[in-house]
């Protein structure tokens, strides 16, 4: 079978994905740390054009895979890597790293064979984890990058539902002020104030996500 | 679903498999490329554990789809860094170890994608190609590296039928062997004439496989 044949438009996001996440490693060995997580979310965003084009072409024979595959890469290693490399824990830094990355296969494993539901995901996604890890990592405090390890890869193996975002213009909103913070990361290293504001928005935002499920808990409650 | 019930014994040989692949990432930033391989080798005898397991007692629910994700981060994401930080060509070797990482992506969909077939594989193995990649780089030739940076992109994507080792004694003695080498990596790595040897012999091996496509054609054209 030629495999190139069977290969779609949206596997080129895919491909993107995989790169942005190769070079988020190089530039966490370089000890380039606010570009190392501007290149784990610009991979976000190519991870959700891939899923927007996918949803409206149809995955083809290898998009789900591919998709997976990036997906480990740029939101499991990358952030793992990164983790270790600021713990600076020498070999208990790797056991953390390594849970988180094992957790992370987990998560990504259970998509594939679980049956899709368009309204949720089971347990917390790894796009999301890798995005907040990244930032967490940034703020430098190595007792909170352990907490957030520990707190996300159990969240990423949990049964708790977490809303999709489907509707596309909020899909598009959430790509652009993922663009302006990758941006804001990759421009302004060196000011350190703008670079804390941008990480604190992004957190805000990702923590929003991550207490959703207890605020519709609480909502359908109320009801 | 509770998604830890559902993991098999041999799925910590997966895990193992990761973990090995994140570490031989850690070592290569840490300029330590001779550590970094021997990481990989050690990820594809655990690798090579989890198929001779998983073929005696099933694969169960995840294991296909672990076993590419620690696939890709050992024997794509580590040999891409190695070679992307030995060849030190700056954003031209990001685009080379891409290359490299986008095929052996495309290799690892496809194995999951398609029927089963006992006899070959379709497309050279992505362990191989790791394993050959890193023994390549140790030699520190730039060149050498680039050229089988792509031969290896081409032969993982082609449609050329690799033999498989399902003989259990031959699959040990094949592990005993790397370990070995893994060994003299990690132990000797300031012997290099030990190294030197050590690396020869794993490449002579590999170059064997590589080469046995037309070995075997040859022999049935002969008969």
């Amino acid at each position: 079978m030629n495999i190139l044949q069977t290969l779609r438009i949206h596997d080129i996001f895919s491909f993107l994905n995989s790169i942005l996440g190769l070079g988020a490693i190089l530039a966490a060995s370089n000890g380039e740390a606010e570009a190392s997580a501007a290149l784990v979310i610009l991979a976000a965003i190519a991870d959700g054009a891939d899923g927007l084009v996918a949803r409206r072409i149809g995955p083809g024979l290898l998009g789900e895979d591919l998709d997976s595959l990036a997906d480990v890469i740029s939101f499991g290693v990358a952030p793992a890597f990164l983790a270790v490399t600021n713990l600076d824990m020498g070999w208990n830094g790797w056991i953390f790293g390594g849970l988180y990355l094992i957790c992370g296969s987990i998560r990504l494993a259970r998509f594939n064979i679980s049956q899709k539901n368009d309204k949720f995901f089971e347990g917390f996604p790894i796009p999301a984890a890798g995005i907040l890890l990244v930032a967490i990592i940034l703020f430098g405090v190595p007792n909170i990058t352990i907490f957030a390890i520990l707190s996300l890869s159990i969240l990423m193996i949990s049964t708790i539902h977490y809303p999709k975002i489907r509707d596309s213009k909020l899909s598009i909103l959430l790509g652009v002020f993922l663009f302006v913070i990758s941006y804001l990361l990759l421009t302004q290293y060196s000011n350190h104030r703008n670079v804390f504001s941008a990480n604190i928005i992004l957190l805000a935002v990702n923590l929003i996500y991550l207490s959703s499920p207890v605020v519709i808990r609480f909502l359908r409650t109320e009801k």
